[in-house]
């Protein structure tokens, strides 16, 4: 299990959700075809990033998890034979969806699913008109490439996901996103605003001492709604090693299919140099499940 | 309150008490002159890094707080009018030991004090010989030019230190600190090391959406056993803003006087652009409390 090869398939968006999802087939293919034994998809990979308004219409895109888009990454994974993240719109019942992970072993198997638990709303990113908060908890999710500490986009921001999957045994944490810009914000807040989003994770990686993985959706998507100027989703996917080291990165612009070497056992390694879950003050972070300490 | 003017003292240190402590009150002297509201001093900085060795008579260097040392250090701060955060050796009683930073306002009082919660113990760095974990939890310190969450040094690489003091009101974080390399370690290594110091804290300012200081002491400082190479603080003390951003950054090889302008205003401003507080899944964060989820 020492190393791994993840393949990280950073994309763009356009067209139907048959269109969308066989050239997300492809990829995994080309993925695989490059080594790969762990590939992973950014977030509503399926189609263009609805949440961009709130439109009822939409509902209709999600799918029931098993249900048809599973069958098809099932199928996928046990052809290439590897492990599969994918990112899908979920219908769990009348009324009722979530944004979930969702995740196959090499035989096709599904593993596990993970239902993001911290849902954003700002302009733009609409998500808790569309996606009812996660109700599983923080579990990393057991495949024959490692355990797998999938959380998704906004989830980035909270080193709680991270630590809480750490302490469960992940192996490695991974980030399916679709993050991107207001194209009227200027050029040094949106530098700002991506050189955050890469150092916070990074941060979760040094202070796990376990590898970070981070997919995301890449180019220009205008709105549905013709109000706005759309939405620069930024890509610059990368993958992170147990200190926080750069261990690829993918550009900003284009799609973009990066194969990055994981050495998994360096964790015990650098954990053992700076030995964080040996010291936590457990008997003093209680305040933590409070929302503010007033 | 908007824009606070800090001044970071990285120093190195050699000689007695009294002459280190001389040298401080000088630079803090400087400090004031140049405008400084908020003067921050490094860990322990009334003298040579202690904690290389486990040798008992270096207890005797302990003072009780309030004591000689914080005497001076109030006058200091009233003298130039400035808030001043110090690093001391307490003795609290008999046998009783913590790594403290005391906090004194412009007026000369003493505002507060926080003893070090975690304590690290690794080769070169033996604190738990030394020092007690602190007991009184993780609170800011009220002064006149702003809400303190003063931590030391291994706390950095904790996010729920940070989060408990963010959540708690502190308008910024400040990690007075003494981390180094053992200078045998390979370059590489030494890069990645110092890196994630830096980049684990700037998440801290990301997550919580507030002004980080580091305060690090810099220089070779030898092995009193004269049996391993000593210990080489790398310096490299920074400030960064609510988004990560560096506002200064010190160099890593001399002593320097950094003064940084930050503006505490714009907390305010980036929580509401990414208002992770309101999204916290406090009732999922339960086993935080955990040592491991096994």
């Amino acid at each position: 299990m020492s190393n791994l090869k993840v393949a990280l398939i950073q994309r763009s968006c356009s067209g139907t959700k048959e269109v969308t999802r066989a050239s997300c087939i492809e990829e995994i293919r080309r993925a695989s075809t490059l080594g790969a034994k762990l590939v992973v998809l950014p977030e509503l990979h399926d189609g263009c990033y609805f949440p961009q308004n709130e439109e009822g219409s939409n509902f209709d895109l999600a799918e029931p998890v098993p249900g048809p888009a599973t069958k098809i990454y099932s199928a996928v994974a046990r052809e290439c034979g590897v492990v599969l993240v994918t990112s899908l719109f979920e219908r769990r019942g009348a009324g009722l969806y979530h944004n979930t992970a969702v995740v196959f072993d090499s035989d096709g198997r599904m593993a596990g699913i993970y239902r993001k638990m911290h849902i954003p709303d700002d302009p733009g990113f609409y998500e808790k008109y569309y996606f009812t908060p996660g109700d599983r908890g923080f579990n990393p999710i057991r495949t024959s490439v490692g355990n797998l500490g999938v959380l998704v986009c906004w989830d980035q921001w909270f080193p709680e996901a991270a630590r809480l999957m750490a302490l469960a045994g992940a192996d490695l944490l991974i980030y399916p996103t679709a993050i991107g810009w207001d194209p009227r914000d200027v050029s040094d807040e949106k530098e700002w605003q991506r050189d955050a989003w890469v150092t916070v994770q990074r941060g979760h990686a040094i202070a796990n001492g376990i590898p970070v993985v981070a997919v995301n959706r890449v180019g220009h998507e205008s709105d549905p709604e013709k109000i706005g100027p759309g939405l620069q989703f930024w890509g610059n996917s990368f993958v992170a090693g147990c200190q926080g080291e750069f261990l690829g990165q993918a550009g900003v612009d284009d799609d973009e299919l990066l194969v990055v070497d994981i050495d998994l056992d360096r964790s015990e390694d650098v954990r053992r140099n700076w030995p964080f879950l040996r010291d936590r003050r457990i008997d003093a972070y209680g305040d933590i499940l409070k929302r503010y300490r007033d």
